[in-house]
């Protein structure tokens, strides 16, 4: 509930939350309903929801202002009046603690009559949950870090408790540089009776989860199709590309570092967004023009003005050139053209040089051609750069997949 | 529609859409139901929607699959049976070229009878467009690169045509570095009588819009909220910190250099999402141990013993170090802790030290010390390294806001 997600002000992410969450229970989501305050509006969608499911929930509409309608829309429909709970001003005059405490937040103090106030540790509005006829009622607050601890220690247990519940027992895969439509082929001819699958799309990889048969089906559902794509291309686990890295070089007690072109920062980026990642990763250079290419990482000027900065040549030198930067163990290098100019009848858009080095051997480079936007472009790059380098650092030896 | 809504494998972004779009128009968006990829839902959906609605707008269910329920659907709720087009599947064929059209694709073919095709440019499943009763029914492709491009080039342009709309007329300004609370505060006092406002979060700022009253009211708040806040904080339109950096750049014939330790190539992956932004952006260094800090920008190990690698001294020597790499104009360094760990109670999580500089001038430093997560902090150390760059390239100055 509110104006400002159906004016599109702001993203909503309780969708997914609740449904990975419910679904996970083994709780079916039938409808999610986004609306705005209006108390019409409103209560004509708690009493459908009343009358057609077993479980409400709503979130939002808790906070101290008018326009927070949740507590008295959902005591109307239960056909109850506010109770008053002088534990909730307390709570906020110590959370206050000498600050001036508005009198709009009375507001927060009540909750319809008969139902329980669930704690809100992360903020000011407490839930609550109650029956509506025989169905179960919970009002949660509406931002993400406050609605899910609630969820996680009060709303799931209660469910648990209240409700015969099924969860679903799931095996988690992912897949690296293969299309939705190969991918899901491939799933097609490896699945067992009673396994079901579905995808969704990350930043540098599809996620793919395996639900129903035995985990011995899920299983052989999942090593059939490693075995079919290859066992760089899928993955056990959820893991992203720059995890994968991240996790080879912590086992391997190895240090990289990057020379990076058209991806211009990104794979830096991710492996940086890993707390703790500094054990492993010592930073790199962004050889965005081709002073730089020359300058810090010595790819000489000859040889761009001869093979080009996006060419095997070039990147090659200039993986040896982050090499000798610092003493980290490995290196790997990207130079491509990530659009939506600069391509040639030679170099199309997305056309993507990898090289990959350890300090002990000489360096190898692979090519690819990316379809896509530029930050398409830029993401594929940035993921097969983790995975050439996850497979040069573990020994598995990178195959390109051929559908 | 689509079970991998309701299920939370994929993110939601048609609300946020549909929301300012159609809020732009000057339609209010009373409900935005997600509903799984089951008959007897959806239809129930569909007829409440055009027992209570003006206009119905429906997206997914329109691919080639036995889950792809709208055009059955809509068809049923009007009353009409499926009509064949043919034509779609000859633009099938053209698409194709060559490669084997699957029988599948048929069903594409098809939409309720009576209602008139809209093209789909980028994708193989066109949408359909009609009346039940009076209530104007649309029905787009699910993803969003299709459905954008058809909402403006076919539903707008209906919606314009067939409904008496009144548009929204709009002001938009962007705060940078300035909580959500001040922002508010500071909107408030400097509002006119008749002008709304709204806001919503983005990675490096707060864009918000003014709605109502003249377009001279709108005006006279922003610039008042410009006099009270601080020009260098509040700027018109929405163009993100990188964006405006890069403007700044262009308008002085200036390139920039970076070398970002905490930031791990945010900065640099920022700039280089910009089409066209190698004509100002050099590149730069990615400099997270302090090896590299001392190997490629010459900052000595000394002074980083000393004073440690989280100071005005290391992040002036970063910066004196990236513009003698090359030739660019102007430099930027960002040295922090990000966090979760390697905080101290001097320096704790969220110190974060910001130096600029021209080539033609020493540099200049400030220190911030932000709150939130590592990843928060990450975003506003880079939105505050570009707005102090562009500050000093347009030659503004740059001052603290202090609420």
């Amino acid at each position: 509930v509110g104006t400002e997600l159906t004016e599109g002000r702001i993203q909503d992410a309780h969708l997914r939350f609740f449904g990975q969450e419910l679904t996970r229970l083994g709780l079916t989501v039938t409808r999610c309903a986004h609306l705005p305050d209006d108390r019409a509006l409103f209560r004509a969608e708690v009493d459908r929801s009343v009358a057609e499911a077993e479980v409400l929930i709503v979130t939002g509409g808790l906070g101290p202002t008018s326009d927070d309608l949740t507590r008295e829309v959902v005591a109307e429909a239960a056909g109850v009046g506010l109770h008053y709970h002088p534990e909730v001003w307390s709570a906020l005059e110590a959370r206050f603690a000498g600050r001036r405490l508005a009198e709009a937040n009375r507001r927060q103090c009540y909750a319809p009559e008969g139902f329980v106030l669930m704690a809100n540790p992360h903020g000011t509005a407490p839930g609550f949950r109650g029956r509506i006829g025989g169905v179960h009622v919970y009002a949660l607050p509406g931002p993400p870090r406050e609605l899910g601890p609630m969820f996680r220690d009060e709303v799931e247990p209660c469910l648990r408790r209240e409700i015969s519940l099924s969860p679903v027992e799931e095996t988690r895969g992912s897949a690296f540089h293969v299309g939705e439509s190969n991918l899901e082929d491939a799933l097609a001819r490896c699945s067992r009776p009673g396994v079901a699958w579905g995808t969704r799309i990350a930043d540098d990889r599809i996620v793919f989860h395996l639900r129903g048969g035995t985990a011995r089906d899920r299983e052989a559902v999942l090593t059939d199709t490693q075995a079919l794509v290859g066992a760089t291309h899928i993955r056990r686990g959820d893991r992203g590309a720059a995890e994968l890295l991240f996790d080879a070089l912590v086992e391997a007690r190895a240090r990289l570092i990057v020379a990076e072109s058209c991806t211009g920062g990104l794979l830096s980026t991710w492996l940086t967004d890993i707390p703790g990642s500094s054990r492993v990763f010592d930073g790199g250079v962004v050889a965005y023009s081709n002073e730089l290419k020359q300058a810090i990482l010595g790819v000489p000027g000859t040889m761009l003005l001869t093979h080009g900065a996006v060419s095997k040549e070039a990147v090659l030198e200039m993986c040896r050139g982050a090499l000798r930067l610092g003493d980290a163990d490995y290196a790997v290098a990207i130079s491509g053209v990530a659009g939506p100019d600069g391509g040639t009848e030679d170099k199309p858009v997305g056309t993507v040089w990898i090289a990959v080095a350890a300090r002990t051997s000489e360096p190898t480079a692979e090519c690819f051609l990316f379809r896509g936007s530029r930050e398409a472009v830029r993401r594929r790059s940035a993921s097969a750069a983790c995975i050439l380098a996850e497979c040069l650092v573990t020994g598995k030896g990178w195959k390109p997949y051929v559908a």
